[in-house]
């Protein structure tokens, strides 16, 4: 760690912003690593973001997530974006490893300069994916970036979060996969704002779109809400994702036009001022707990010279 | 909740003392309700606390705990020793329902003004069995019981929280109930003070001992520690229960001569101190994050005019 206290941050945010994939990557470790370098190095990228789209994308194991980002990428890349893309595993408390062959599937993009791809492992941090998340697209909104794509396996609570972070929120689904009981999955039906049924050329596919499209009508929305389209794509040759970067563009111009993008922002600070004050206290809660404070208050407590409230009381003051 | 504001607490603590069981049961239902008057309660009740053995009994289901419990209830008050009962259900947010069973079967003691039976919940609470228990100790302790027994089923990590309140910790087994099992499972041979082998006249009772006895020597202990007994009784008919009183005075001896009492009772002390200022943070972040302050700094940090991290500090210095 102390090594790293020997970073100058403006350099390194300079360098990053000039497009230096190994500065950028640094700077995501220090997120990783929580460290206390954070503070210093998000006040002197603030004045550079604002700028990049974040676009979520999730769905069960075995869809086609990556295939899918990566055709996302190369329709991006010809309209001339620049893209990042952060694979976020909410399982793994290591960087890189269970993403690896992903990040190889990917390897198309690899020597293009104007195309990030990191992963990175959120389990075990102190705050957990909202806290080093909105972080990390951070730095990538600051490096330039024109869209940033937050990968992440759907999971648990993990695709609910991601779902929160992003500006639009791809759900990807695939036939055979248990279709009904994905469709079912009354977590899916809240979280999307783009549904796209991969592999279309396979059997079932319309079913999958029938059947979702069914669900999503009886989750009816209030007037003027975004109707939320469901497509089909064949990731593997790239059919359809034009369509679906167009969708994106509609749903980019919405969120603007219906106030919802600065609500969706306002609600994110939020979550992010939360997650990093909810950090500080187990911090500061550790320190009190190691001190020598704890032990002689409860002395006193033990000897009934104070009662545990105020002995609590003098503990928190501290 | 309102009506609990206009409680006399001097005068509940007063009645309380003279051994009136309807004012120590209100007592311990302000722990149960995390009543806002159990600051004041507490002080009110230290200057009388401080006489009560702790004693804890646990074990698995069917191993005969309220029998047991009720066996040393008659062979303590055949001492002419006060003796109250605290049957804490950890899986259970309701008070009295599931032991309700257990406090039928300790019936005998029902009209005895000098033994006091309370089952309460611990599940749900801010604090948990760490927090309620020894606040419903105190009130047992201040009401001037010689004996609190504090009698929990050996469920996942409860069993060892009683143990950590008690001042000895009887750990009961019973033949044939998957004897092997039982004494592998590492927990019980670190929190037994005594261990008790009930349903002694059943085939395996001696092979449980034995087993038990091999496994205690295996985690052999420093010279001058307490050489932990293995007991057998027949609850049922008070058999051998006399001896296991007898080993708690032993046990009782042994924890004032090597100054472990007070070592266990500053360890508890610490406990609770930690457990009250837990609770205090949490409804204190409770307050925070149902403020408006939140939001408005949200709303600057969306603006980007102020950073999250100030921003948390801010809303942590309130």
């Amino acid at each position: 760690m102390n090594r790293r206290f020997t970073i100058a941050v403006p350099e390194l945010v300079e360098k990053a912003r000039s497009g230096d994939p190994r500065s950028i990557g640094r700077l995501i470790s220090l997120v990783e690593e929580a460290s206390p370098l954070l503070r210093e190095v998000t006040q002197a990228l603030i004045p550079h973001t604002g700028h990049a789209r974040v676009v979520g994308i999730t769905g069960a194991p075995g869809v086609g997530k990556s295939t899918s980002t990566s055709a996302l990428v190369t329709a991006l890349r010809a309209q001339g974006k620049r893209v990042a893309v952060l694979a976020v595993d909410p399982s793994s408390p290591f960087s890189g490893g269970a993403l690896l062959g992903d990040r190889i599937r990917m390897s198309e993009h690899v020597l293009d300069r104007d195309v990030f791809i990191r992963s990175m492992a959120s389990r075990g941090h102190l705050g957990g994916l909202s806290w080093s998340t909105p972080q990390a697209i951070r730095v990538l909104d600051a490096a330039g970036f024109d869209v940033v794509l937050v990968e992440t396996v759907g999971v648990g609570q993990s695709e609910v979060e991601v779902a929160g972070l992003a500006d639009s929120t791809i759900v990807l689904l695939a036939p055979g996969m248990g279709d009904g009981i994905q469709a079912a999955k009354a977590g899916i039906l809240e979280i999307g704002d783009l549904y796209v049924v991969n592999k279309a050329d396979r059997e079932g596919a319309h079913t999958v779109r029938r059947e979702l499209r069914g669900a999503l009508a009886l989750s009816a929305r209030a007037e003027g809400a975004w109707q939320r389209p469901v497509l089909m794509t064949t990731a593997q040759d790239g059919g359809g994702v034009v369509e679906v970067v167009a969708a994106l563009d509609e749903h980019a111009a919405w969120l603007q036009s219906s106030g919802e993008l600065v609500a969706r922002r306002r609600r994110r600070a939020r979550e992010e001022v939360e997650a990093i004050a909810v950090a500080t206290l187990r911090a500061r809660w550790a320190q009190l707990r190691e001190a020598s404070l704890l032990d002689s208050l409860a002395g006193d407590v033990a000897d009934r010279e104070l009662d545990p409230y105020a002995a609590a009381d003098q503990l928190l003051a501290t």
